[in-house]
């Protein structure tokens, strides 16, 4: 398999934790976000996803795209070990946290949002940073609240072993500690992510150790 | 089943879709998302749905949230007809066509984010209107390069009959065309959300529908 993936993006980064929690080899293609006005906007790489957006897997001759699309693909064709394991219920609350990262925290503050703030609507720094911290913290206050209030939160987000949950989760608070956000709040996120990081498949997936780090 | 919805929700109106296409009855209790500074930010609701966002569906008695956990639920627990048909490959299309809308276009573009800019940032509403149709275009761009150039799509985003990705396409479409944006450069999207309002399990799934329409 071949990942198009860039270091710091969040859902790529979500991608190679799965991958590396089931144990599959893949060929990391770096596509690069901001050099030359962004690599993913370029032919060579909206020939593959027209989206523009990374990651994109490929397996075999098939081209895959969207984060979340992509791990439960990867848990339908590798089942083991489970990152939706359980019952329907199970999966619907894996799925919901999952979907309260990747659908109302991290798409606010993708870069290309923080671009158009400036460029557009003459957003400062200081302004952009304050949005940044808003929706992450609005968003990890509700993520924290389905975590902290409920029996089946375990070592990991939904029991005792990592699911798509926690393959959200970490990227997300990688970047909110990099952007300063107030992490204190969120006793139940931190001692979650803490354990994920601690674990190689997550540790190997973060984005300093990947090989377009900078 | 109950479902906590907003007529105008584009996520409760996925739901609403999907419950109608599953022909599962429900209780539609409405909260309201502007009176009174918001009803979803009220006790009464927060106590269901921490996260303060509708839709949440209450099955017996468990609080399920995020539609398209919900969509997926649903039709695990209730398999015909299926809304994710297929073969693994089948299902990462469908879920990425549906999270290219829930993910890429959708939240930037949610009641609170247009607030946030106003409130703020100062954005005038010429700036949040042209936020919103520069996020929508962009997108559906994606979803129609998507659905265009691939013979799986049908008469649906997805072979022939409907599937969560047409559950989330004729929401974020239908409000597309009430906020006005350039429709006519998505020809591919046009003829399937078309097709689809035709259909009563969509028709009566729209806001205009609802029992809390204005």
């Amino acid at each position: 398999m071949k990942l198009y993936t860039y270091f710091r993006s969040s859902a790529a980064y979500r991608v190679r934790i799965a991958l590396n929690l089931k144990g599959l080899s893949y060929d990391a293609i770096p596509v690069h976000l901001t050099r030359t006005g962004g690599e993913h906007r370029q032919e060579g790489y909206t020939a593959i996803n027209p989206a523009a957006l990374v990651p994109a897997l490929v397996d075999e001759t098939r081209v895959l795209t969207q984060s979340m699309a992509i791990i439960e693909y990867l848990d339908e064709t590798h089942p083991e070990p489970a990152l939706l394991p359980g019952s329907a219920l199970d999966r619907a609350r894996i799925r919901a946290i999952a979907q309260a990262i990747a659908c109302d925290i991290h798409p606010i503050n993708n870069l290309r949002v923080l671009q158009y703030l400036g460029r557009e609507l003459g957003a400062s720094e200081e302004q952009k940073n304050a949005w940044y911290r808003h929706w992450v913290e609005l968003g990890l206050q509700a993520v924290e609240a389905m975590l902290a209030d409920d029996a089946r939160t375990g070592a990991f987000c939904h029991g005792d072993t990592p699911t798509l949950a926690d393959c959200c989760l970490v990227p997300q608070v990688f970047n909110a500690r990099r952007f300063n956000c107030r992490m204190e709040a969120f006793p139940t996120i931190n001692r979650i992510v803490d354990r994920c990081e601690a674990m190689e498949p997550f540790r190997l997936a973060a984005p300093s150790n990947q090989a377009d780090a900078e």
